[in-house]
């Protein structure tokens, strides 16, 4: 079945999936699973419909997880084919949602569909936990899912996000880890007054200019291991009436930090508060953390599935941490190990999305390779598929 | 005829003048001139009415100059009384544009029929330039008139601008002088990015914070005699997409200078330029003049309407540059000796705007007796009031 992961993800890229729409995707994939023996639980919130699917009860729990929501178009005309008629040129596959994540969600049900085929003794268990709201408010998604499983004491051993990591080429980049993101609504206040009379009044865009310069000066730490340092940016400032005789009584301003482990959220916060302090400033400051920082040292999971990739494509991945935030970071309070992984990133959100075709079979089987590195049971190690049928038939009869 | 200049007053405030409208009033003013011996020049500019009225072709000429268009009157449900029905409430009369200023208006026209009632063979000549664009942009008013009689070479030799100078009482306060407005529209230039990725952006609000930060702590000049120092203010300031995840490529900000005679516009402009070049900045910058400063150094006019107010009202009255621009600045261009008096300021542009009733024949006074101080022939000098019609009588038989 060389061409499976191909026109599964040609089903799903066809699916109107705007977020936080599913469009029935996860339907289709609940039709793979359940012939396969997953559990289905649908676990909609709000209006997010979520799936979170399991086929055994023992550990290790080896988890998928990822989305079926796409992100909008863009201007439609200056796509090259439909964005929702999945269409090959030139050896790609185009459509929205071809790299960001459709493809994934293909390779990981077809890459699930060999394995079980090949290895029905397998150790542990495997689970899909999917959403329809990862590129929206991402509320009542896989935090809710998360959250649900936390609670009746359900944890997962290993997880393996399907986001596009990759940059130039299929493998070159694993995630195992994302810098936390925390935001800042900071409003300075001033006195109103006619710019003619300056002395009676007291312009907040004056007060707020040296503690922007100190603010983006600090060094808030060094970074680590994993880590780039952390970095603070202002995204938005906005004062003034429209009128040009006018100082302002008010500014307000958004900033947002990119943390890592080798700093917290408190620590963050506080030294925040001491600046605008130590400058006298009149403010009112609400904060929001829309993401705590995750790492995955270098371990079971991580291991397996640089083995995979270096098996299937030749390439030596390397381990980032960078970029945004994604799933993981919710998932990462479940489960010790996350990591991410998929296909290369460069079209994504983008016109004209696509994903290379040879690169779907490759995913599939990195998804496979995986899978067999962590949940093979000891006698089937080092199998190569031409045995599976065989190996198959003495599961079979020595079925516990 | 103890009433006339509140009877004036009331009917130029039931006109609804609003900037740049007329609506009438300088035809009222005209009324009056005509009878009075005025050559008429209606100057209309654009949508602008101007009026220019002469009598006499001797010098030195005194010119009284004000506007007819007032300011909107904000929610008229808050008015105690309709704006345009001119009303006396406990010894206040209310309108918009009792105190700017068509009280100034109806004193010129009364000061000037008992001047000239009392000194038909007054030295010099007497002008009114009146315009109906002062609150608005200015750009079809005063300003033309001024260019279109220097074009002519017609030059005053004083001016008295009725606008309303007075703070806690009439007679506290003269301007002689206004500083300059100079204002620059700046952009800065970064480059876009995600916040996720500042190494790859360049957030033109962390540049511009120190520069800011050096422009707010930069002591332009001292001032001088008559003037307070420089001030440099930001009135609008805006960058940022919306997006809290994204860094803007661009930022905006509108500023400000209220300049004296102890500076110049290409000293401030060259200033600018340095710091802003020191920063490493790339940045567009458009400067606006809106208007140079003027000062008229204590003079003949200024002891003249000085004496007029210390007799009419007691009060010692204040020189001062202080306030916004003028029509002021436009005039000093053609003539060496300008002033601004009139009635109090405290209402001007608000909610029940107001002039003291008691404050109306006392201006008019304060304008006759700086015309008598000013135009009188040698043997005039010193005349009681009583004296003038027997005054009048001997002119008449030793008319010139």
């Amino acid at each position: 079945m060389p061409n499976d992961t191909l026109e599964l993800a040609q089903t799903l890229i066809a699916r109107r999936s705007f977020t936080p729409a599913d469009d029935g995707c996860q339907q289709i994939l609940i039709d793979h699973l359940e012939k396969l023996g997953f559990h289905i639980e649908k676990m909609r919130f709000g209006n997010v419909d979520n799936l979170w699917a399991r086929r055994g009860n023992t550990t290790p729990l080896l988890c998928f997880a990822g989305h079926t929501d796409v992100v909008p178009t863009g201007p439609l005309e200056q796509w090259d084919s439909d964005p929702f008629i999945p269409t090959i040129r030139e050896g790609r596959l185009y459509g929205r949602g071809a790299a960001d994540m459709k493809s994934s969600l293909a390779a990981f049900i077809t890459a699930i569909e060999t394995f079980l085929a090949q290895h029905a003794q397998h150790q542990g268990s495997i689970a899909l936990l999917i959403t329809s709201d990862e590129e929206g408010v991402a509320i009542d998604g896989t935090a809710k899912v998360v959250e649900t499983l936390k609670a009746r004491g359900e944890l997962l051993d290993y997880c393996i996000v399907g986001e596009p990591t990759c940059t130039d080429k299929l493998g070159d980049t694993i995630k195992n880890g994302r810098r936390g993101s925390l935001s800042g609504n900071l409003t300075i206040k001033g006195i109103q007054g006619h710019i003619a009379y300056p002395h009676l009044a007291k312009n907040p865009i004056h007060l707020v200019a040296p503690v922007i310069a100190e603010l983006a000066n600090t060094e808030w730490d060094q970074g680590n291991e994993f880590f780039p340092p952390t970095t603070w940016h202002i995204s938005n400032i906005n004062a003034g009436t429209g009128a040009t005789n006018v100082i302002p009584g008010t500014l307000n301003l958004l900033f947002n930090f990119r943390f890592s482990t080798a700093n917290t959220v408190e620590a963050l916060t506080t030294k925040v508060h001491e600046i605008l302090d130590k400058h006298g400033l009149d403010y009112e400051l609400q904060w929001e953390l829309s993401g705590k920082p995750y790492l995955t040292p270098k371990a079971e999971l991580a291991d397996a599935i640089s083995a995979a990739i270096t098996k299937v494509t030749a390439v030596e991945p390397q381990l980032s941490t960078s970029g945004g935030t994604s799933d993981g970071r919710f998932i990462a309070d479940i489960c010790s190990q996350v990591v991410e992984f998929g296909p290369r990133n460069a079209t994504i959100h983008k016109l004209n999305e696509y994903v290379d075709v040879d690169d779907l079979e490759q995913l599939s089987r990195i998804y496979l390779l995986t899978m067999e590195n962590l949940l093979s049971s000891e006698k089937e190690t080092n199998q190569t598929h031409s045995d599976s049928f065989l190996d198959k038939l003495k599961k079979y009869f020595s079925f516990e």
